[in-house]
């Protein structure tokens, strides 16, 4: 029942591969390798170049190993993964690239191609703080807020837009950098509060550091996290409305916030939740980092039982 | 590749019933049978009359047909697809009835059991105005407002909660029947746009009057909806950008305004998606009364695949 997969999560900054052993409700890493994402000149020439240093990666991590069943790859940015394009990255600068093609080409095993969040929300909600729940939402929070959506055990991605709640307007009206007002994410990213903290105080902070202040009493920093609480919350509210979930899994470089996101959050939410309303559990993410190279993996093993 | 499967569709008022021959992408009701929905003394006794008039309506068309492969029962109000539990319906009274096990013990056949407006949904979405699509959002619009999600080909319950959009907030602040204010359903509802033009004129109306109303140029009525439509148009951007349906389908006594309601609200729309966004054709219903009873044929013969 155990499957072996190569996965690779291509990030920003670097990519992280590892060998996967998939088994029905579990996820080992036996080998894991990462490099830096290379980059070109243009996002062409930096799609030619991660297609190149993703074979590299699988082949390395091929290399000694007994088996290897399927490869899954993931990138950031917009992605389709019905038609296999990354079809924007503002990060690698690539717009309508077939990556899944191109990869296919210089791989040859069984290719699953998919988005870095929701592979990484598919394996929260599969290995990690929502296993056991069929209908999950993960929302890391950080630069920006968008949630994957696992639904009756699937990912759901709608052509790559689906899940989109940084950019539900909540009634805040501060502008967001999108264009609209009142959106989740100019309240509760954690640039958005970080900005709003330096707007009060005038001191140069990151958001885990407005965080570290509301613990120690600060009031501007409190003042500041109470209105991210709030965005979020009634974001959410609106994805519970929506999406029905039973768990909500909270992540990305917020929720190392732990507690102090996750009780006031609760609060908030108990006292808007209505009758009409599926009540959802509130968890921290589990797998930290790891969690796109798991579901990467997810992604591939899955691939091999619909051929 | 037809199998035949009777349907019933459990309503308020009525109990509709057919036997349908269910093709790859068609359905075609062959017979159809139609009685009063019986009444008890309690939504307990409510129950046992319909579970009793749903066996023999079954008996009815069965007999007489060459074969019959499946049965699928939707009945109105909350459901738990998943349990087989009527869980609540206002109209009917009951509560936490386990309909799909009390029908399988008086049918002999293989038994689907599901939700009224998700099944006729799952009907436009594969026989109907969004044939063709896998992602797509069916609206019924009456005296409440709340939609059927149909994702990636599949349709989603969310335990019975999901596409709750009549009670989101989307900020004009009218209290709603809910305890809440701002919900959609409080503005763009049939029975909320008969009480906001009888509140302006002090005339007793129907929605669909107003809808002629309009068209006559009353001030009032073009008022009312206005109203109505701004509120539906910030109730579907939410649901576009959590769901990122290819298509939006809108149904229910409000969707016979036709082009009255389609054209307003697709400018509207137009108006206020940004490049996160799917942009999903906005459609009308085409197989009004019949949806029901068509999406429980689908349910039954659905069973059928996955035993």
């Amino acid at each position: 029942m155990t499957a072996h997969a190569i996965a690779v999560d291509v990030g920003g900054t670097d990519m992280k591969a590892a060998l996967v052993a998939v088994g029905r409700d579990t996820a080992r890493q036996l080998r894991h390798a990462r490099r830096p994402t290379p980059r070109g000149s243009d996002g062409a020439a930096t799609a030619d170049l991660v297609v190149e240093a993703v074979a590299e990666l699988v082949s390395e991590l091929r290399s000694g190993a007994d088996s290897v069943d399927a490869v899954g790859v993931v990138v950031p940015g917009v992605v389709d993964e019905a038609r296999g394009v990354g079809v924007f990255s503002a990060n690698l600068g690539w717009r309508d690239v077939p990556l899944r093609d191109r990869l296919a080409a210089r791989i040859d095993l069984p290719l699953a191609f998919g988005h870095d969040v929701r592979a990484g929300g598919l394996a929260e909600a599969r290995l990690g703080a929502a296993r056991g729940m069929r209908d999950v939402v993960v929302l890391p929070i950080g630069t920006g807020i968008a949630a994957a959506l696992v639904l009756d055990g699937r990912l759901y991605s709608g052509g790559g837009f689906a899940g989109e709640i940084g950019h539900i307007d909540v009634g805040h009206g501060e502008p967001c950098g999108c264009g609209s007002n009142g959106c989740v994410e100019a309240m509760a990213s954690s640039a958005a509060v970080a900005r709003r903290y330096r707007a009060r105080t005038g001191r140069d902070v990151s958001g885990a550091d407005v965080a570290a202040a509301v613990r120690t009493g600060d009031p501007d920093a409190q003042a500041v996290w109470q209105d991210a609480i709030d965005a979020l919350a009634r974001g959410l509210l609106v994805l519970i409305t929506v999406a029905a979930p039973e768990c909500v899994v909270l992540g990305g470089g917020f929720a190392q916030a732990g507690d102090l996101l996750v009780d006031p959050l609760r609060a908030r939410l108990d006292g808007m939740l209505a009758a009409y309303h599926r009540r959802p559990h509130l968890k921290l993410a589990e797998l930290g980092d790891t969690a796109g190279c798991l579901g990467a993996a997810l992604l591939a093993t899955e691939g091999l039982k619909t051929p």
